[in-house]
């Protein structure tokens, strides 16, 4: 393997020193880029443009070569482990994901088969081993895969919710079905990271998507629970290296105490905790990795600048922190305002860096 | 005056003793409810229903018939003072509310004028008039506005959003702009509240809907302080009884302490917040409203009990909470889970008062 030119990102998640903030961006590869819909456009819908490892690669280094990205993100959907266990994804225009098969009984969750991510999900591994070698040792490579509740909250209620209401009347209703469909999605999710990381994915990262639509003990007994299964089940050195996990749960900023004692190395903030208490809060004890709110990508170059110093500033010197967007960016920005984001990163970090041997 | 019969909520608001924790529910007039549906029918649309006082007055009083709460709310809309403003408001089906003019600029800001509650919206104050009359001193009646910034929210979208792209690009581009927006509708929210308090409201609300969705920052100097202004303006004294006030931030769990530092009396809760722990942040400062998950109502009689009484066992014994939902209810629950979820709190929280004289 090609040594990593720039190991910032993977410093950062294990609290080393680095010359400058590492920064990369939830959905980088994405319909913000015109080259992204028209490699979209080609593959001909949203599925068939994941399935092939050579397009995924495509969109993946697209990002990389407009911005000075730290890290490459694996191109994927996070409901690929539903699908491959036979529940039938697809996409209606404008309406997001939905499921041919749904999840409401126990003899429902009793017949789901296990992932069998080599037979299944080849089209995920493979896609990590193409961009691991045309990356050729630039940035490292993130997998990454849906949270157990997460998949579980798309697989009962068949698609997106406004307020999971079928998920919810599962687990409050049949509590011993839920925890039995967690568990089988635990055991599929580590499987699915473990087989990016024998792949070549160099540091993974967790979707909580809907964790934060929980109550505190919800949470923790349906969603966290299953996340610190997973974690426990990881690959934590491959190519030895130490491969990072990130845990993100979005509205979990009540609970960052708890994630940061699930054995992850980087909490992920969405933009509504201040990333100083954060600190505060967790201390060194892992990373941290946030947290401006997506929207000011649409604000003018100035706004998003002022943004950037905010946050840094907010952190304060030192290490353990992975610049990124609080969300997924959106499909309407200016592509040009993603570059004033990453310059500024990059620029105004240097002055907490000072002293390190980057 | 009619001596008020059932002085629980008032009671549980300012701290002092009561028999039982006293319940209601956001949006309890609403589509869950048959009658409602009817009276909505009657009345042609949604507008033309805040509009007429009477039939304001009849679905406001159609939860109180079915169940034992205690409290009533003002039927009406949040978006009733950018609309007397000369935004004009209206509704399309299944879409939500939008607004014929929008603000975009500081000029769109200036020319917004000062509302004049009395000349137009007479139709709320004179619905607090009836509603007051009918209730007769049964239970106690809660006025409500939107706050500062969730109203600014729909007046520069447009409508409802969900990144708040236009609102917040008009907050991080234009500062001066948008504090002079928020100081406009400041003055009129505590102009509008006063009205309801004159005309017979004996608590408010503040409903800040849109709060949560902003960094931390952002919320204190664009929403929270606008909040402060409205308190500080409010009538607390009213027949010679205090007004209490809620502050409700939805997703603003973070923030409990800054909330109840606002001088209001009693901060909402959502239902991702632990009662237990922000009852442990917060102290005996200020009461606390809620904080069942709406979503709950969906699942079977056994577990709405069963997560009342979980609810009531984390808040503890003693006085201060005012049980309630967490959001608003939901259009599709059963009417009779309602009636198990209002049963379950007079009956369970009993035991968290005795001692008291209720």
């Amino acid at each position: 393997m090609t040594a990593l030119k720039n190991d910032r990102f993977l410093r950062a998640l294990t609290g080393q020193s680095a010359d400058m903030t590492p920064v990369w961006m939830m959905r980088q590869a994405g319909r913000y880029l015109p080259e992204y819909r028209a490699t979209r456009k080609q593959a001909g819908d949203f599925l068939s443009l994941c399935k092939s490892p050579e397009l995924a690669c495509e969109v993946t280094l697209q990002p990389l070569r407009r911005y000075a990205m730290d890290a490459a993100i694996l191109f994927s959907d996070i409901l690929t482990i539903p699908d491959a266990m036979g529940q039938g994804l697809y996409f209606t225009e404008g309406e997001g994901p939905r499921f041919r098969k749904i999840v409401r009984t126990e003899a429902d969750v009793l017949a789901l088969p296990e992932l069998n991510t080599a037979r299944d999900l080849s089209y995920v591994t493979d896609a990590v081993s193409v961009i691991r070698r045309e990356l050729n040792g630039s940035v490292p490579l993130i997998g990454f895969s849906g949270s157990p509740w997460t998949l579980a909250t798309y697989m009962i209620e068949g698609s997106g919710s406004k307020d999971f209401r079928h998920a919810k009347s599962f687990m409050y209703n049949q509590p011993e079905a839920m925890h039995l469909l967690l568990d089988k999605l635990a055991r599929a999710v580590a499987d699915y990271l473990n087989a990016q990381i024998a792949a070549g994915a160099q540091a993974v990262q967790i979707f909580d998507t809907w964790g934060g639509v929980l109550s505190t003990p919800a949470y923790q007994q349906f969603s966290l629970a299953y996340m610190k299964k997973v974690v426990q089940q990881l690959t934590r050195v491959s190519e030895g290296r130490e491969v990072p996990v990130i845990l993100f749960t979005k509205n979990g900023g009540l609970w960052l105490e708890d994630i940061a004692d699930s054995g992850c190395d980087c909490v992920g903030l969405d933009w509504t905790i201040d990333i100083g208490r954060a600190r505060a809060r967790i201390g060194s004890k892992v990373s941290l990795q946030g947290n401006m709110d997506p929207s000011i990508l649409y604000a003018t170059p100035q706004s998003i600048r002022a943004e950037v110093g905010r946050i840094l500033q907010d952190f304060g010197p030192g290490n353990g922190h992975v610049f990124n967007l609080g969300h997924g960016i959106t499909p309407d920005v200016d592509p040009q305002n993603v570059a004033v984001f990453v310059e500024s990163v990059h620029e105004l970090s240097q002055q907490y860096h000072q002293g390190n041997a980057g």
